[in-house]
């Protein structure tokens, strides 16, 4: 088992992680103050509840726990102030109080979902996270929790930290080939913006951590999150450091929007994305080999790294227009400037991303 | 012109008070680092907007904001998600963005609905409250904002503070009757809880109070203000002190669930619970004369001292018993020691609760 620590003041929180972990989360529990008296609420969806949660249940009423659940449907869709509501329901029927917590037994979904509960029911309650996906291991740390609104996603939300994160790797073995590869994506970034020590890693380990060989696991969920942590340390409430962690996403959230969110998942898009990047890193003058090595890793792990050429260029430039990293005429670019490091370019012409776009068409 | 600071470290803010202080709203706007570039959002209600709506918007533009207004339905019923979400539309349809700021024009109910829309949306933007009733100078101190569930009153929310509130005791002068006392109601509390000289000062000027005298309203909003402010700094995130807020509260609560939301307004249920709380005092040992003054000042002002009898005993005892103020069989309540001092008394048996409860409802 690994140990984290999130060093945010007298909200740090650490971060288990390794095989069975949760084996013991009523020791967790006890040592970092979730309280007995009160009603704990655990909240996940319904294709991980049938295979995570009745054991979670039990060990935790084993410990002398009182706990309810609320399962919803899985899918981004949860993240709603509708769903909001009927988790409080289910909150008040059951004598939630302030001493209670909310416990996110699931991925980033869950985890945004209940992290919201958490912040707004009373005012503010404990929150746990039980990561059960890959890409879980970056929202379980920097304590952004949110729902969505029809018109825009993440945009209901707030900032609140968990007491502790409880990360089994035992628990990810369900999880669906497709979203182990796009959670391994955010893994692969934290290497790209931070660590070229990790990024190589990851690429020499991409068939063990693909098969979900548990060491590997723990050591790259592990090294992914202290990267993230670091950052967010620096940074709690997202001024100007935490925007490097933002590397293939201006392009990655343009084009799931501009794929109406059903063609590409979150990890496949900012792969693309990623390799858009590195492709104006060397446009700008950056070593070549930024974009040859970053679309290494990402097709060794089998990720998508062309853009679909049925989307169209200009639909892609004004989704990436609305996106509030666009300022005066020009675009604000996380842009690698070696492998293992970027900068905030807040001066790229919008010809020379639309130059990219096209180009990733092209792609081998 | 008065002027308050609530201290609360890094997150103070200023409380002007007095006639048409509103005049100089972009003055006091560029002061306090209310940004340009962004737009505005005004949260009203169909009351309070055609009476000054049109004002502030005008004031503002002149001054070079770009300003958009969501006026809601007046009432209780506003703070709701639903209407949340209504209005995080209107504010992305207007593209407010992280530099804009969410203002409050209105009583308590939308300075919660808004203050929440400002907690939650991109995760916390800028707040201004412009409160209009004389309730509001309680709800403008201590950052506390929220919505309403189905199944309970303000229990989604945030602690959230502004970053200045504009009180115009002119805005005051079309509040209908009934809720001026109301309002006065919780003025008078914050003499009872802690400051004798300001309750007899309350009892002195009620006629000047109830005729909305300027400057009598500024001196008394003021020292509310003050009182109230006072308690949080001590205790922002409510653990202990901020409880003597809470003064009459149990009962009042209790009154108002039970007369189901439509025959009391809050002021005047608890102007019964503090009558009720006196009574509980001097049951307890305390001096006579804190009923006596007590039910004086109230009465002074036309506030209701006497329980309707309707009300039936049982069904106020069940619901005060929900409240959370009662553990292990005692009841937690608010008693006054003297005038101008209240102690948390965890230990109060039920039985003499309904006995206050009983010869409440015989009061002349
Ligand atoms: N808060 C943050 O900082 C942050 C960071 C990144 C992403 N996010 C959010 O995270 C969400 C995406 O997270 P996600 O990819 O984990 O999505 P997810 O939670 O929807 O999980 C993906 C799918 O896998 C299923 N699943 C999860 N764990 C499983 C398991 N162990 N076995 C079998 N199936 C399992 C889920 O039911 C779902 O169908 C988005 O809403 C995104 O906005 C938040
Ligand atoms: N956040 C806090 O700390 C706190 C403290 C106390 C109360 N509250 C909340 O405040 C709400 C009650 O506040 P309120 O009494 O101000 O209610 P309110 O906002 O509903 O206002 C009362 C009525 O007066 C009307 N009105 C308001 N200003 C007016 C004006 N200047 N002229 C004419 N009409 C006007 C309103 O339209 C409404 O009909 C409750 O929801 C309560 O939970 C919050
Ligand atoms: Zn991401
Ligand atoms: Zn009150």
């Amino acid at each position: 088992m690994r140990e984290l620590t999130v060093e945010l003041g007298e909200r740090s929180y650490p971060i288990y992680i390794g095989q069975h972990v949760l084996n013991d989360i009523v020791p967790f529990f006890e040592k970092h103050g979730i309280r007995k008296g009160s009603p704990l609420l655990i909240v996940s969806d319904d294709r991980i509840a049938p295979l995570h949660l009745t054991r979670v249940v039990e060990l935790l009423e084993a410990g002398g726990f009182t706990v309810v659940t609320h399962v919803v449907e899985a899918g981004e869709k949860a993240k709603s102030l509708g769903i909001l509501e009927q988790i409080v329901g289910t909150a008040l029927n059951a004598g939630l109080d302030r001493n209670s917590t909310v416990i996110a037994l699931g991925g980033g979904v869950v985890g945004d979902l209940a992290g919201f509960v958490a912040a707004s029911y009373m005012r503010g309650v404990r929150f746990v996270q039980i990561p059960t996906t890959i890409l879980a291991h970056d929202s379980s740390v920097g304590g952004k929790v949110a729902v969505n609104h029809p018109l825009a996603k993440n945009i209901i939300g707030a900032f609140h930290q968990p007491e502790l994160v409880l990360y089994d790797t035992a628990t990810l073995q369900t999880l669906p080939e497709r979203e182990v590869k796009a959670g391994l994506s955010e893994m692969i970034k934290h290497g790209l913006i931070w660590d070229a020590e990790f990024a190589a890693w990851c690429e020499e380990n991409a068939e063990r951590l693909l098969a979900l060989d548990p060491e590997a696991l723990e050591y790259g969920l592990y090294r992914g999150c202290e990267v993230k942590s670091i950052v967010v340390s620096r940074d709690e409430r997202e001024n100007d450091l935490r925007a490097i962690l933002n590397l293939g996403h201006t392009i990655g959230h343009a084009l799931e929007a501009v794929a109406k969110y059903n063609e590409l998942v979150h990890g496949e898009a900012i792969s693309i994305g990623m390799v858009g990047s590195a492709k104006l890193a060397v446009k700008l003058g950056h070593p070549e080999n930024i974009y040859v090595t970053t679309k290494r890793i990402l097709s060794k792990f089998g990720l998508p790294t062309r853009l679909p050429a049925h989307l169209e260029t200009d639909a892609i430039m004004s989704a990436m227009m609305h996106d509030k990293k666009f300022k005066e005429g020009k675009m604000v670019f996380v842009v690698p400037t070696d492998i293992g490091k970027v900068e905030i370019n807040k001066n790229v012409s919008a010809d020379l991303v639309r130059e990219v776009v096209e180009q990733l068409k092209q792609e081998a």
